[in-house]
């Protein structure tokens, strides 16, 4: 950590941060510059952090040195991390994999129909939500246990895996019980009690970025799951908020080779939130394999326009597998499979 | 609501949406000009809001018409609501309510020191957090109970009412018990099950806006709680993210007037998070007044660099008496009191 | 454009607007619905939008049917616009351009040896910056003329074309002289005169997004040189201003597809600005062709820790040679040529 | 200077950076760490600014410790800059300045009318654009040099001193003739070429903050001006693009006392900008002054349903005069006077 002191600090101000450093058992270096004093602090800087230094006076501002997350880190574990969610599917190793499925669950005959539609065009993981947020409370707000009740049964008929949103702590032995993957949607990426419990438990967990988390917070919430004794961690790139309103979100593509670079967690990507127009779903997928990432989690539903949450995101089942077509081939071309 | 239709659409694709609307119990109307055909829809949207149109065939934009929310509209109640909470305190009036206090309660004979004080300087409730959202795992997560127990120390001792938050739907019970107005934290503004849960009690709700949440969201998430029965819910401006770093958050001083156009809450400014300078901390309160807010949130601490959060946007007591002062004057001229 | 009216709009009001649209030669119809009272306009938008609407009494919002552009619209011209820039090189059809070589323009020989080795790995275009915005008044400004001549003897020397940035209004004519095209940067999207400036002449125009423009607003801006008679205009995406701070800018990988989708005008990516980062150019300028970019423009400096500008996104040519590698494949896999 | 090394750079990476330190007259540190190694610069970091540092070999990021910009900075000049525009009015003293007027010039009679109601209310200087920059080629682009006329006649007529923007460099004869403060816009701000015309004369000038620009970034704009020779600048706070569309644009008011902080330099706010919407310029206004602004730029308009530009934010002259009335207030209790 690096400590720069104000132009007009004193030596009294600089004396008393150094003795505060030191009290910590680390060890400050002093450097004095023409225009302004530079503290350095060398050793374990979480001691530090817990002391707001912008409060001491005469500091004018501190630059953090080391990253605030460790068991997420590349510096923590060189090789990439690879989950084996069971039934010979692993993510984060050379295989590509899909997830596919409706937005919502609304009833056990569309699901296994989707289902095996998803399947036949290259899915392993059957996606699909029991437990919804929805903005408005007029809305749509999931099947509940009925939801994950059908998942099951469309995992029965097909033998893909499922996940599935996890939205309250009182849930998770039901989300242990019927999920392969449990989600941590966008909205929940900082309710930090829903990581503290999904880090307890040893079921993968797919953590969604927040729609206005940076990566860094995004490997911090991640930190909470891992911490908790849970390394079955993969990360989702989902879209950002901002300024621009031609699409839904913008989809930072960049943050896959950035997290490629600073975690071992393995990176999924998700187009249909990243897009919120299916027939941006397929260029943005590609994208994506191109960029590095290990996985898709994509939107399918037979119709649309009658779907209970999402249709304007939703790929047509015949356009779902165009899409696996066109994404093999990229996935070939870097030296992937699907 | 209005359907615009691509330059391409056939008759077909457009009877299609008709049909489907008038099964809705609408009424459209179907408007041909040169280059776009427009369908609009009569009565109540929320119906249509289930139908993702957008996935429509032909279709090309939808644009709202109505407000989706109906309960914290002031088309809905046209007289601004005021909460009493008790001790003749009543938020909303003209009176401005300042709630002071530390970020976290750190022991229970500095948190009674701090009451004292802030009360001293004309705050009439006491703010300080049990339970502590953190980015990191590695952070102090708040005392939890013990907290609780010592604001209810501190609330015998000074008479001052006690906002804390809420992080998990387990603890409202504890909530209730402890807190005059329960707190629901940026990071959670959709949480909706968290809403939900507030919903169902009537104390006292004061609802932070997320960092990244527009003011639709944010009376949309209130909507949550009014529909669950507890119309007691007060907004608080807390800063949203933005590119601009010389300050933790952007103030959006503009969504005062704009929240008190559009509802009948109260809208309360949280300055110590909205700059994250406890430096700017006095300008922004002010400005906060001058715009409308109906009161103020503030953090203190006698010893900044020992708090164990944020520190570096806490006020020192004699600072926060010197603000209350300047505050006071602003106050009377926009014709309240303080 | 639609028209809606507040709740407490009176007959009067309706009237004083019906009244102004007959005015302008337009067709109004007017939709009373429970809530809303709505005024339809049918006919030339253009007209409309130099009267602020929302500025009538009783008006609650305007909302807009039409595109504001015409000419850089694909409802306009339906095929894809090919800019033959002379030498068989065609940009914007099966065939993706790449354009590379150093930020600004630093030597003659240096120059020449950076050309030569861009050439090697299949470059057709030469950039180097011989004006530069800089946003510090004491960092290097370019070399201005004799930097173009430079261009000029690294064209005759290898053959590649030339892509070089306008600053001012008054160096329209030697940027004609030197230039194979223009490059109008980020920060001058919106600077109108030195669009209008542009749209006189013929030759070929790359425009970028500036950081914080909308798609909607680069079109509007493509349409300032389109409407002064210069078809030639090419778009580039060069990433936006967001709150993530791990990279430069957040490139909008979004915006390729659905800039293909609105309009003719070829789509070329900057993955150097976009990143910032010279490690993620290679991942990022796969994502641009693989999401369907039309071609590429990339730094590269032989000694980045010696350039002038921009060396913490510079690629040394050997990379870049092997970033043309992997993009090749990625180019085949959707069906181009690099 | 602080350069942060990667955890696996070697010592010959280290030796080559303090080499090249050396080579460029500065005095480097280094401090190994456990985790990592960090090399402190002292001594003038401008030289060091043009070395793409994070190009090295080696290194991690870069932090930054000293302000790219001086004449700007209050470590320059402790004292508040005072600009005297003639007859007596003087910025960035204790009386605030009010400039209103029309969005643009639109004829001699209508400009003249509000010119003597503005200036009735309080107001000393007549804004009103006869460059106009505009999103659309097809939208009102100004008078031009007929405008520049208007605002003169005006001027004589009322004693008004007069604010216009300059958008060419070829401007800048013009500008300086007829114009007391030459307003440079949002768009143009790193419209470097600009900067350096108006550096070049002595006019005041008006530098308003793009949409887009932090405030370190209009801050380096500004440097552009004084180093230029020309010190008479303020600077104007119009609002950010963000998220938020309730607004059209987000307006920074903790920008207000961090620049009153970081530079001698007056600062104006504009609420007409910064709203988007008429109703909202009256708080935002007295939010602007409570939180420290030094003057107000505000549209007005008689028929702001007729304006040829940004009629939906102009204040009728009888709403002005109102507001004039309000902020008066806001004036007094912040110690200045209107």
């Amino acid at each position: 950590m690096i400590i720069v002191l104000r132009p007009d600090a004193t030596n009294k101000q600089v004396n008393h941060i150094v003795e505060k450093v030191k009290k910590l058992g680390l060890k400050p270096w002093v450097s004095k510059g023409v225009e302004r004093t530079i503290i350095g602090v060398i050793g374990e800087e979480d001691v530090l952090r817990i002391q707001p230094l912008e409060a001491y006076p005469g500091v004018e501002k501190v630059l953090e040195v080391l990253k605030p997350y460790k068991l997420a880190s590349r510096d923590f574990k060189k090789e990439d991390t690879v989950i084996d969610i069971g039934g010979g599917i692993k993510i984060g190793g050379r295989k590509i994999v899909v997830m596919a499925g409706p937005c919502s669950v609304e009833n056990e005959k569309l699901l296994i129909s989707i289902a095996q539609k998803v399947k036949a065009a290259g899915a392993t993981v059957l996606r699909g939500g029991a437990f919804k947020p929805r903005t408005s409370p007029y809305a749509f707000q999931g099947l509940g246990l009925k939801g994950l009740k059908f998942l099951a049964k469309a995992k029965k008929e097909t033998g893909l895996k499922i996940v599935t949103e996890i939205m309250d702590v009182r849930d998770i032995d039901l989300l242990v019980k019927y999920a392969d993957i449990i989600q941590i949607g966008a909205r929940n990426m900082q309710n930090f009690n829903l990581l503290k419990e999904v880090g307890k438990v040893r079921k993968p967990v797919l953590l969604k970025r927040g729609m206005s988390n940076t990566v860094k917070e995004l490997l911090m919430s991640a930190e909470y799951v891992l911490a908790g004794g849970n390394f079955n961690v993969m990360l989702c790139e989902r879209g950002i908020r901002t300024f621009e309103d031609a699409t839904r979100f913008t989809f930072d593509v960049n943050a896959i080779p950035v997290l490629k670079g600073l975690t071992h967690l393995p990176v999924i990507a998700d187009p249909s939130h990243a897009t919120g127009k299916w027939g941006l779903v397929t260029p943005c997928s590609k994208a994506a394999i191109a960029a590095g990432a290990d996985g898709l989690i994509v939107e399918v539903h037979p119709s649309p326009e009658d779907a209970m949450s999402d249709g304007e995101q939703s790929l047509l089942p015949k356009n779902f597998a165009k899409m696996m077509d066109e994404v093999r081939v990229i996935a070939r071309a870097v030296g992937r499979e699907l």
